[in-house]
């Protein structure tokens, strides 16, 4: 059974801030949010974990191996770096969706995210070293089929991201309703899920549902280990091995 | 009438290079994408651009003000800097979509996306100084109503996330097809598009479809200027107005 | 006769802010003033200005070719994306020293570094188009004579430093008293100087004054322009052509 | 007695690369050497470690608390996201000048810093954890007395750097010499040393030499810890106590 520990992060009151005293200039915005996730994601992953943009002023990442003084450090870190403050909330649970729902009630229980007085609020456990084992995560990585060919050197490039996003959204969206899964669009042609224990027929089944539904046509290698890059890196390895073989669904667990 | 001048920006050979000789840590590549988005976000804004993470292989920038000479900058810059070339094309158009197809035919011309030997083409041509107006561009900015109050403090992040990403899905491919407009998912519960001349009706009927399609709520400020930061920060008043007033579009056109 | 346009850039009330409320951890300050200062080089540099680290806290730019309006824009973004606000001095003058001199006079004049309620200073002017010319900028690129071979190679790095350092000491002091020019360690064995206009026998002085006073060998290429990145760009191929030949000084003026 | 390890980080062949094919845009090296400076910074202070810009192409790093394996998943991160690599050379002494001896050493028995095909070396190893205690580093802050007050509000900044740089070329040397201690400049009137078990006799001598040589005074506090950032914040709380009682070395040791 999967163990999965995600953080919900948020940027504290952040809204109010981008408007005040007057709307502040979108390119610094974009700047300032892209940056502070490409801080956190080499934070996270140099200890094995993963982070995703998400909203970019809510992110989620897969933080099996970090501790809840990992998270203080990176909380303070990113405080004496920037010019907004984040909350950190940490949860386990037996499905991603789960961990997730509980980290952010833990979250929401500090008050809101557009509280003024509510900052840099830590809250959470981690798995305790003892409790892990190398099954606890479960990360499948798909791709587009094709995505080069039939997309990217045909199409304008807004024509082909509408495919690609069309796709995503159908995805996230059945992944988490079908089976708690939680499903992040990380660039190119690629997503990468956090799952629980699935087979290949749910995963099949999830393909199918996005080419019936919106008619994108996706392939996913699946792979397991005790945090999130080795689940991850697995996956990628199943992933190719789907190009060599013409399989759309590879499990390496 | 709107003059949009459109960058297709492409990392050259990625998807190749992601997966050579072995796939390379994902942390890496979410890094590596962040950051050169962030750049380039930086080097357009501080000219008065725009620039979209899209797929962030694939990037669009709203160019106007930026010559030939400025782009090619950029590419070197980039080159020095990192691991990768990128290959940019640059065109205009009446509409942000013809503008915009005209710069990806450009690319798909040079070659493939993923052709080893098509590395940093630097196609197309500004528009000339005098023939620039302070009425080129048109940016709408919208946001979700109350996004805080109905989602971000009340469902799990992940559900909240669902809602803004089926939204923006409906929004994106609805502008697109109804409107020759671009829109892009900004952070938050933001999406700004680049549009050509609408009025407050077509407006109102891309709010309306969304609504009865997905079930979620937008409102939208419209500006204009001779750059993207002129009509984008006009925008975001003319939202800040709606916001005041309960009005669902607002345009300072 | 040169005409150099210097930026005096000072980060607004730093040094108590990087012991407030408690000393805040060094190698955030680290990464801080890095990235501001990386931020820095890329703004001036992609309009042909050089930027020099000096203290960090406070830092010095060459900055022909830039507007107060372009100085506005980047101090507004620096304001938007950082902890820490700075302040920004604008000055020209025939020698590089005497600009440098009323541009820290006018920051002075506006209060104290460490003054809490001076913020965001911006004061001075640019050269008006109209008076730029061709030969405003003189800068001078040394490097030391086979450092790889003679030190690092050789020596432990520190060893190899103190004396990369002594000669950096050295010269710094010496043109800037005998030449009215400054001089800024740049990486490796480099140093770029911003002169006046000087001859092959004064530049010849330098030399021996650094080989005499801490015996460390220089060579040096010397290039001129009308903004940094060509007047540098000169001093590079200049000092490639020191390499070729043997030669100690090589001006391209 | 100290037990410092140190890590000596070096650019493979970084001279060639800056001018191959011809010499690259100043500005590109300076942003990829600060933020390169910035990353290392961040991965080895987010451990305890601190890192030292040095010459920026030839760094230094305390690592106390990092593996080997550690520096392996840095120097895989830098090669992913960087047009660059970088060797890693770990040593461990009871001086830190002999221990960076022996990790230069060890990278110098490899190949030559600009020889084409010695890339990524990683050698040495780290303390194991068994042996590692509380009093393995010692860390020493320097400032300078009353620097904003004396120099920055009062000379213009380059001659206010010329004091700085006078200060700390002076004390570099001593201490290597006198005390095999390795001391670096971090910006504004700071410098850091990595010291063996010296007592305030021994610091006071320093300060003292330093003021005969060239009339810069400074004040010390010294700290002591399993870690650099454990033994730095000490040093700096010890530096706020010199503030508060006016003395000029004060040992927390």
């Amino acid at each position: 059974m999967t163990n999965t520990q995600l953080t919900h992060i948020q940027i504290d009151n952040y809204g109010p801030w981008t408007v005040t005293p007057e709307p502040r200039r979108e390119v610094d915005l974009q700047t300032l949010q892209s940056r502070l996730y490409a801080d956190l994601s080499q934070f996270f992953g140099n200890r094995g974990g993963y982070t995703f943009f998400t909203r970019f002023d809510n992110m989620v990442a897969v933080s099996n191996g970090l501790t809840m003084d990992d998270h203080a450090i990176l909380q303070e870190s990113v405080g004496n770096r920037y010019p907004v403050t984040m909350s950190l909330s940490v949860a386990t649970g037996t499905t991603p969706a789960s961990a997730l729902a509980t980290a952010t009630e833990q979250l929401q229980d500090a008050g809101s995210a557009q509280d003024k007085s509510r900052r840099e609020i830590l809250r959470g456990r981690h798995i305790d070293e003892e409790f892990r084992t190398d099954e606890d995560l479960r990360i499948a990585h798909f791709d587009v089929n094709d995505a080069t060919g039939k997309y990217t050197d045909q199409l304008n490039e807004f024509d082909t991201f509408i495919r690609i996003e069309q796709g995503y959204a159908s995805l996230m969206k059945y992944m988490r309703h079908a089976y708690d899964s939680l499903s992040f669009f990380v660039g190119g042609d690629n997503i990468i899920a956090v799952c629980p224990e699935l087979d290949t027929g749910e995963y099949r089944d999830a393909i199918e549902h996005v080419r019936d539904d919106v008619g994108v046509e996706l392939k996913v290698g699946v792979g397991e280990g005790r945090r999130a890059d080795e689940a991850g890196m697995a996956a990628k390895h199943a992933l190719e091995e789907c190009r060599a073989t013409g399989a759309d669904v590879e499990l390496d667990c």
